[in-house]
């Protein structure tokens, strides 16, 4: 087990839930967790951060830092394209 | 004309440099302008902030706060469901 404070769910394919299910169980342990994403997968970054903002409105986990950057890929014709990257904290709330 | 500092793009189906030059425009003119969409034009959000961003460093504009929800929106078969927005500040650097 590493000391980080932050912990990081990255976006793929799965289904919007199986993110939701993965972050709630980090924040059980830490104080705060990022959500990652980048390209296509931005959207439901943004999906998955609402889900657990609404789900735990009460409870509850709210939505932090939000970051967005761009990352050179190269593509499979070899030449090299931007891709744009998004980063949501999501932390207890402290109320 | 409005006196409002806040000027904003929509995010839809055009190419995204139709949104990049309008967000310009209104630069030249308001010192900051917010970029919105929701749903599946998220991520073209993000990448119209980080061309903008990307192409004026030097100039320059940066990207500001960012800020994510969720809309009520009723679909075609009268059921409402939750739809993801995203709203990012591009403003002038202070520097």
């Amino acid at each position: 087990m590493s000391n980080e404070t932050h912990d990081t769910v990255f976006i793929g394919k799965k289904p919007l839930m199986a993110y939701v299910t993965s972050a709630l169980i980090q924040l059980a342990n830490v104080p705060s967790v990022n959500i990652k994403a980048r390209g296509l997968s931005i959207g439901r970054a943004v999906d998955v951060a609402q889900i657990i903002a609404r789900k735990t409105e009460n409870a509850g986990y709210t939505i932090g830092e939000i970051k967005i950057d761009s990352e050179l890929l190269e593509s499979q014709d070899g030449r090299s394209r931007n891709v744009s990257t998004i980063e949501i904290e999501i932390k207890r709330s402290t109320s």
